[in-house]
């Protein structure tokens, strides 16, 4: 499986998984929308193609050029506030498949998937694990991951191809869309903003965007094969990542929380097991949430 | 480390500890208040003592006439909504130190004692870590608990004695008293009597008492020394656990939340992480929450 194709190579997750990939020795061709960068220092085993996944005949031209043995499919739509809805999502579960097929026909053998934990019935309330949590999307979002699941499952057999898919929770840290809650919080703590919050009571499972991504690689380095949650296991309020972030920033006065809950519909608890990610591929974290804070605290403070 | 002695041996977490090491083949002395009763079926390596520990010379000669090589020490007070404040948690601190340097001078060489989350500052909201979470007990009960295990770490190097300290969070299961939540939500479901409850979404740790004591019997066992959390690792809100109830015992529709937070005060979010338990001792749960609160309500039931 040396040759493998990342596509979101771009994104937030993906950079560091490309990053991940390549210190482990596999050639990476890393697939974006956007053109060709420089190779950000990460050596000469990484190759960058743009590349309009939409695009059945580029798609099918790249996977012929590459013949890879290895796809790891991150690219989505992933605009804040929109991918809940976003019609796109259905386009994109089409578009998957599609790489999938032309993967496959040009020799591809193992795939790895982002997923999400929006897959899951958020309203249990329980930490989710793989083997027991209800699998029921609220969104459109989760729908159509699952749905790309589901056609995953059901083609991949006769294929001859394995996949994994790893149900992303909250990932944060260098690079993230500053529109998002922890980039947007520093940014504002950093312009001397004051910040009111709502009772900022909801609880959510954060990992470290370099964690996260080791997780996609361990789990493409071992063909992993089956749904896996990329997690760290852990509970934390909202609230209390935002005291954390304040008082690395030395601004704990800028922050404020009233007794107002979160908006109706908001899940309250999302938290996700990592034993089957730590049992199965060997992975732990190498961050704690303090010590991950700390260091996206610093990265937007550069 | 054969023989061993199990105070709080009557207690709900004490009569699991006292079949687990027991089970494991231990010599086990049960000791309790109460006076002696049978066996309960455990078999003929368990012998049951009736000694108030507050009476220096009943322990004494109990120790003297044993002489344990191990000592669990689980006997405190825990009177539901009483052991938070109640001024005997002074003198269980007192007395338990009484109760080592006994067992000290008679040979005993490793002891395990029940500490409490409650050791830990609860407003951190962060899953708790051995290693990592600030101790800083708000409670009375927390902080006698922390001051034995302050006095036990300075005086056990001295004395030749090994220890560990196992903080247990929230557990549940047959025996509990029926004052405690779980048990008097099965009760009041049972006898059909409609339930309101506050929002219900403080977050907490739950943990089937016949996996707590396994935890306990592993420590032991394997004479693993220092801090270590008796925790599933696992976040679950209030109102989930009782909606798994209810469900379990058919009665959803008497099952009511209202939109008023829990008092203020109440910690929001009390979850320990388990990794420590699970790695330096090779402890799993038997249960899941879903399958602990089953046989709960099968428990209560009969």
């Amino acid at each position: 499986m040396r040759k493998v194709v990342v596509t979101g190579a771009t994104g937030f997750l993906g950079r560091h998984v490309v990053e991940a990939l390549a210190t482990r020795g596999y050639e990476v061709h890393a697939v974006g929308r956007v053109g060709p960068q420089t190779a950000d220092g990460i050596g000469c085993n990484v190759r960058r193609h743009a590349v309009d996944l939409f695009d059945a005949h580029s798609v099918d031209r790249l996977v012929a050029d590459i013949r890879p043995e290895g796809l790891v499919h991150l690219a989505w739509t992933t605009t804040p506030g929109l991918y809940w809805t976003d019609p796109a999502n259905e386009s994109w579960t089409t578009a998957s498949m599609r790489l999938f097929e032309a993967f496959s026909s040009h020799g591809g053998r193992h795939v790895v998937v982002a997923g999400t934990s929006a897959e899951y019935d958020w309203t249990s309330e329980t930490t989710l694990k793989e083997t027991t949590a209800l699998v029921q999307p609220a969104s459109m979002y989760g729908q159509s991951k699952n749905s790309l699941r589901l056609a995953l499952e059901a083609w991949a057999p006769q294929a001859g191809v394995s996949w994994a898919w790893g149900r992303i929770f909250n990932i944060y840290g260098s690079f993230e869309n500053p529109k998002r809650l922890i980039p947007k919080s520093i940014l504002s703590l950093l312009a001397e903003q004051p910040l009111v919050f709502d009772d900022g009571l909801l609880v959510r499972d954060f990992l470290h965007v370099t964690d996260a991504a080791e997780a996609f690689a361990l789990v493409y380095h071992h063909t992993y094969s089956g749904v896996v949650n990329v997690a760290s296991g852990e509970g934390v309020t909202i609230r209390a990542v935002l005291m954390i972030i304040a008082g690395h920033l030395g601004r704990p006065e800028l922050l404020t929380f009233d007794s107002n809950p979160a908006r109706p519909g908001e899940p309250r608890h999302v938290v996700g097991s990592s034993r089957c990610l730590r049992e199965a591929v060997n992975w732990s974290p190498r961050l704690t949430l303090r010590q991950g804070l700390a260091e996206t605290c610093q990265w937007w403070t550069r």
